[in-house]
């Protein structure tokens, strides 16, 4: 409340503490929450997208002792020849449509598969992750999110899907330029 | 050596366990060192650029009980009206420029920054990182690095511009698809 911004069209800028600076010791607890809410799941593999999904990911895969993958939104030199799953995300908050690949080597069909990422708005994300974890044939357990924008489709829109949505928190409203908790 | 797989031009993937897929008991390990490697320099601050410094950039981050920036490559609509630190950085691996820039607000005079990435090759990344250090006026400390590819000429570069570079992995040649190691 003390430190995010609102900026037009409902964007919450919360870059001096969680995806442009990081507070890693907040961080760090917030990985170890995600390790006590899913740590009886059996989870084998995070999966989050690039770029500020990555440290909650990280820190979340040491205190399950499990690796991450991360899907990437574009495609250099270096992933040339891999073969890889592919979905198209759209971002409401940088309007932009992004082809996001995972190599077909980091996801296996005996996976149980654990997504983070910091926000949940219309759930783009998310779906597009879960897509690559259905082609993959790995299970998806649920996916922990740092903030849900409750006031925007996606948490509904995922929850109606049979997707398990875990978030540390959720904004009711920014109305007025103010941050509500709900 | 096992895992790291050697492309045409000199590019090396080590996809499987550390910029795609991350074992993340490797590293937290490689934070530990970095910690250990910088821990009497009084660092104030971590400096990565997206997205798969990010992962090392934290660990180290959490060791040191420090924040992390990440520089991003993108401005999107939640980044808008504020102020940046920019530079240009071009990526020989996917052979495309990119506009680096961190917000004004997350580098101070008094800072002292540790850069962390995971690779170094001609040391465009590492180059760019500290313009926006000396832009902010805060002071660059060094640069670590997880794998150095020592038959190019970034390493040489930085250490002639008198900044402090520390490799945990140094490579020297890549010929005939062998990763050879000084």
């Amino acid at each position: 409340m003390r430190e995010g911004k609102v900026l037009p069209g409902g964007v919450i800028k919360v870059g001096s503490f969680l995806n442009h600076m990081i507070d890693t010791q907040l961080a760090a607890e917030i990985g170890r929450e995600f390790a006590r809410i899913f740590g009886s799941d059996g989870i084998t593999k995070i999966l989050t997208i690039e770029a500020s999904g990555i440290a909650y990911a990280v820190l979340t895969g040491v205190e399950l002792g499990v690796p991450v993958v991360f899907a990437k939104k574009a495609v250099g030199r270096n992933t040339s020849g891999d073969n890889a799953f592919c979905c198209c995300v759209h971002s409401f908050t940088k309007d932009v449509d992004a082809t996001v690949s995972v190599g077909c080597d980091y996801l296996k069909p005996d996976d149980r598969v654990l997504i983070i990422d910091d926000f949940l708005a219309m759930g783009e994300a998310v779906f597009g992750l879960a897509d690559l974890v259905r082609q993959s044939g790995a299970t998806l357990v649920g996916a922990g999110i740092l903030i849900e924008k409750a006031f925007q489709a996606g948490g509904t829109r995922l929850r109606e899907a049979g997707i398990r949505v875990e978030s540390l928190a959720r904004i009711s409203s920014t109305e007025g330029g103010v941050i509500a908790f709900s």
